[in-house]
Formats: C-alpha cells, sequence, structure tokens
C-alpha cells in the first residue's frame, strides 16, 4: 500500500525522502582509487557508479534486476486534435506491449530487465484540461499509488516510460505551469495545424488552472500515467532504487517532484536527449545532462531503457575489476 | 592464413574490399518504415540498424556474437620517457586481461562479447621511432596478419582494443605523418615535462620518417598492437562483420586504411569519443561521429565495448519489433 492519501501526505513524503548512504559513497570512490586504471580513465563511468554506490548503499553498486514499468493513460486533451495518432493507438499499443512487439519489450530482453505494463483506467479519459482539471485530488493521489505500488522493491534500477496520445501536450502544459516559457513541440508526429492546436490548448489549460501548487500542476495538467511515473519514482527512492530518466514527458512528470522538494530527484540521472521539443531544457531546469543523446522520440521508456546498458557496463567495470594489489600491476 | 605478404598485397586487398549488400539495406530500409513506431522516432537507432544490415548481408541484423580483440605491443619510443607508466605495465595487464581482472573484460562479459588478447612479441619492443623505423615491413606485415587471423569469421560484430606502454606517443606520430598539425596528448597521464618529450619525440620521428606512403607510416611511426588492429579491421571487412572503433590509439590506427582508400572504412563506426588529445578532430577526419562521450581514456577496447551496448539494442528494436499489421496497430 502507498503510504499516502492526499498530495498533502505525498509532498510530505517527498520531504522526508531518504538521502544516499555517504559511507558507501566513500568505500566506493576508495575503491575507484584502487582499480587497475589510470586515474579518472573511466571518466563519467567511474561518477555513475560511485553515485549508484550511495543511492543502493553499498560499495559494489549493480545493474543486475533493472525494472521498467511504462504507465499507459487516455488524455481528454486528445479530443482537441493535438495528436497525429488516434486515442484508440494507447489501447493498441499496451497489447503490443504485453505481446512483446514495442521497442521498449527489445530494449528489456537485451538487458535483462523484467518490464511491468500498468495502464490506468484508459477507458476514462482524463479531464480536458482546457474545460476542466485533468484528474481531481483523488484521481491524482490513485495514479501516484498505482505508480508507487507498481515499483518492485528487489529491482536494482528503475526505468519509467509511458503511453498515452495527447501525453506530449500534457507535459508540454506542465513544463509551461512550472517554468514559464514555450514548451510546446511536434510529440509523434503532427503536422502545423496540430501544432497550432497544441499551443492554444496548452495557453488556455495554463492560463485556466495555474498558479497553483507543483502537485496541483500535475493533477490538473497532467495525466495518470505522468502521475504513475512520478509515483514511482518517489517509491524508488524509499526502497534505495536509483532511476533513469526517459524523454519529455517522464521529465516533465518528475519535474513537479523537484519544484515542490529540491533533492527529490537526487536518485534520479537522466538516460536520453529527446527529440522532443524543450527536453534539454527542461533536463537543464533539473540539472539534469542526459548520459544518450540518439535522437529518439518515442517514449515507452526507450531512451532510459538503452541507457541500461550504458549503466551496466559502469557498474560492472567498478565492482568487478580488479585493484592495483591484486592483479600485481604496477601503479605508476 | 592472411591473404598478404607485403605492405602491397595489403593496399591491393583493400582496393578489393566488398561493399555493403544493398538489397539487404533497401529491405531494412522498407521494414524500418513498418514498425510499430512513429516515423523516425527510434532516430539514429534506425540509422545503425540499416547500416548493419547492408554490411551484415541481412534484412535483420544482430549483435549477438561480438567479438572483442586486444592487441598488446611494447614501443621503443617508450625508452624516452614519454608515459606515466613503465613498459613492464604492458605485460602486467596482459595478465590483468587473461585473469578477468581488466575493465574490458568487466564490458566483455556485460555484453556477452567474446573475448581473445593477443599479445605481440612484447619482449622485443618496436624500435624507437626517433632513431630507426618501428618496424620494418616483414614485421608490420607480421602484425597486420596476426590482427587479420584473430578474427572468428562467425563473430557479428567486432571490437578492436589495445593496450602499449608509448602507444599514444605512436599514434600521435601517425596522425601528424597523415594529416600534419598537433595530435600529442596526456595518454595514461604524463605530466608537463613527460609531454614535452612526447612531442619531441613524435617531432624527430615524423621529420625522419616522412613523407611516405600510409601503410609505411602504420609500420615506421606504429607498432605492433596499431598494426594488428588495422590487419582485424580489413579481416572483417572481408568476413562481412561491421566494426566498432575505440579511442585515439584504435582510431590513428585505423586512419592509415582510410588514407590508403577511401572508403577501407565504411564498415566501421566510432564507438566513444575518447578524452585523449585530439580523437574528436581524428573521428573528424575519418568522417565519424561517435556513438557515446563518457570521457573515457583508457584504451582496451573500453569506449567500443561500451557501444556494443547501443548496437545491440539498435538491432534488437530493428530486429525484433513487430510492424503494424503484425500488432493491430493504426499507423496514423
Amino acid at each position: 500500500m502507498a503510504p499516502f492519501k492526499t498530495l498533502e501526505d505525498f509532498a510530505a513524503l517527498l520531504a522526508q525522502g531518504p538521502g544516499p548512504d555517504t559511507e558507501a559513497r566513500a568505500a566506493a570512490e576508495a575503491r575507484n582509487g584502487q582499480l587497475t586504471k589510470p586515474p579518472g580513465a573511466l571518466g563519467q563511468l567511474e561518477e555513475l557508479a560511485i553515485w549508484a554506490a550511495g543511492w543502493q548503499k553499498t560499495e559494489k553498486p549493480h545493474c543486475d534486476a533493472p525494472q521498467i514499468i511504462i504507465f499507459a493513460g487516455n488524455h481528454g486533451v486528445a479530443a482537441k486534435g493535438v495528436s497525429a495518432f488516434p486515442p484508440e493507438v494507447t489501447h493498441q499499443m499496451v497489447a503490443n506491449f504485453e505481446h512483446g512487439g514495442a521497442a521498449i519489450n527489445q530494449l528489456a530482453k537485451t538487458f535483462g530487465a523484467s518490464m511491468k505494463v500498468v495502464p490506468l483506467d484508459l477507458d476514462t479519459p482524463t479531464g480536458d484540461f482546457t474545460e476542466e482539471p485533468a484528474m481531481d485530488e483523488a484521481a491524482c493521489v490513485a495514479a501516484l499509488a498505482a505508480g508507487w505500488e507498481a515499483v518492485d522493491p528487489a529491482a536494482d534500477f528503475l526505468v519509467v516510460g509511458e503511453m498515452g496520445i495527447g501525453n506530449t501536450t500534457s507535459a508540454a502544459a506542465i513544463a509551461t505551469a512550472l517554468y514559464g516559457g514555450d514548451w510546446v513541440g511536434r510529440g509523434t508526429g503532427v503536422d502545423d495545424d496540430g501544432l497550432a492546436r497544441k499551443q492554444a490548448a496548452v495557453d488556455v489549460g495554463v492560463a485556466r488552472h495555474t498558479p497553483c501548487a507543483p502537485l496541483d500542476v500535475l493533477a490538473r495538467l497532467g495525466g495518470r500515467e505522468l502521475a504513475g511515473m512520478a509515483g514511482a519514482i518517489a517509491a524508488a527512492r524509499a526502497h534505495s532504487i536509483p532511476v533513469i530518466l526517459d524523454g519529455f514527458i517522464c521529465t516533465a512528470a518528475a519535474a513537479p517532484l523537484a519544484v515542490c522538494q529540491s533533492d527529490a530527484l537526487d536518485h534520479v540521472v537522466a538516460g536520453h536527449l529527446s527529440e522532443e521539443g524543450g527536453h534539454g531544457r527542461l533536463l537543464a531546469q533539473l540539472g539534469k545532462d542526459p548520459l544518450l543523446s540518439f535522437g529518439l522520440r518515442l517514449g515507452e521508456g526507450s531512451g532510459a531503457a538503452l541507457a541500461i546498458g550504458v549503466m551496466k557496463g559502469a557498474l560492472a567495470c567498478h565492482s568487478g575489476m580488479a585493484t592495483f594489489a591484486e592483479a600485481g600491476v604496477s601503479d605508476g
């Protein structure tokens, strides 16, 4: 059971989020200095290993049991013609995930990740935020709780991804509400008219529902799959599981946590820089540098899943290499 | 047996290198358009899959049996004090590779790659190129042949890496001879005095041995492990095996092939941008964009091995995803 019943409870939980284990982190730092390589020669992989050691509370962190959770939701605002695809594609893609046919299934198999698909009330789209709040507090808390409960406490890394026709519009609305400025992009490939409808929807929604507290932004402008991701990211912190962020929508779902509590995403790295709209600027707002940049703009957790490979490599080097003493190698 | 006995034979082989299979490439391109994702949503992963399809001669390319070969050699020029580590470290690190303690062992295990270590006459360093050619033609041909023969024809991807105290000096000398300009960097972490000795050695060696043909550059200024990598890269082409380049030294070993025959590296991608000296500029000379950039400067094939993960992910998506028709998903 998720340990919150209101958005206020959830905010209080974020404020109590445990920090990294500084002893494990220091032990990992010491170990890193003794491995059979010139100092610093593994570059950013060394920093990743030391970061993961703190959050996993162990000198030798690992990425042997990563979990990928895909949340799906439908959006009232899709009725405003903001996507290149019809809403039934959310259903169809959930079936594709369940049958193993999507990109994320192949990536999960490649990197030995377990995969869970969590469809959230697909037959009841959220409210159209140009006319009413997308979710009331109870609906948002339920989606946060579904996310919290979907996390496997035995996982050693977490990737959260999403599917939801219309959800780049929600993500852009959240970013606009939190930071101001222009965040609307082409999503799955909307044309110029669609882009104009999207911008209009965001403008109307943000004007209607803000200013308000960051978790209210998530409720009023977000969607169930976005709140699911946010709940899962918060649960991972409670379970000492580091998280790899995916693209624009995933990052927009995480952003309210950081605005609510500035250290709420310290256990999170950015996996991949999406082609979508302002993803790079949104990551910069959160102080996150993406590990990869391959121009993906698919969602489904695909960019983050690709970064599991990097994480596995980084942690295998740190935790598996011999020390100079063990290998009988002169250290210069 | 390697199909060459002289550098002239080897150059002739490069000129006859087979091209990609254009039918397989076209089939992969068509398949890519039918997969359950918006067009282009997998970004650069799509290009990688289509490229690999051509070189592996199949609509559904794979990275299931990658091979990593680490060549090791010792360098006469190390006597000039160009490295932060003593030459016996080459021996010691070969033992570390053989016992599974190095970074590359962990990466090979992580990505299911077979690993071969090929020490090349470690007890007989090449000539000090500031005083004589590093290798005569026979020695260079022998090292190219050792590289050629080390490639497993059943592998589906190849990574070549190296170990050799002093070999960033050789690599810088090769790049200077081929392209002019300044290519000396800090290698494993040489101090300012060492850097000055390194630059002086490169200047003397290049002045003494050039101008000459690109394969003569490899012989006179290179080293056995560099020639081994060059031979393996050429063999991979003959066996329809695409190659992932590692860092500065690996790229410097490949460069003479491209100068000798402009399409000789078309079956090659750059895995990782090294922190070492002019690696980015050297890749630009070859028209290669690195897949990853994590600030590694270790050699051993480590940056390229990390990119195996990306390649596995890219090809798994392409070859394993359902088409719109198979999945019953509306394609917009």
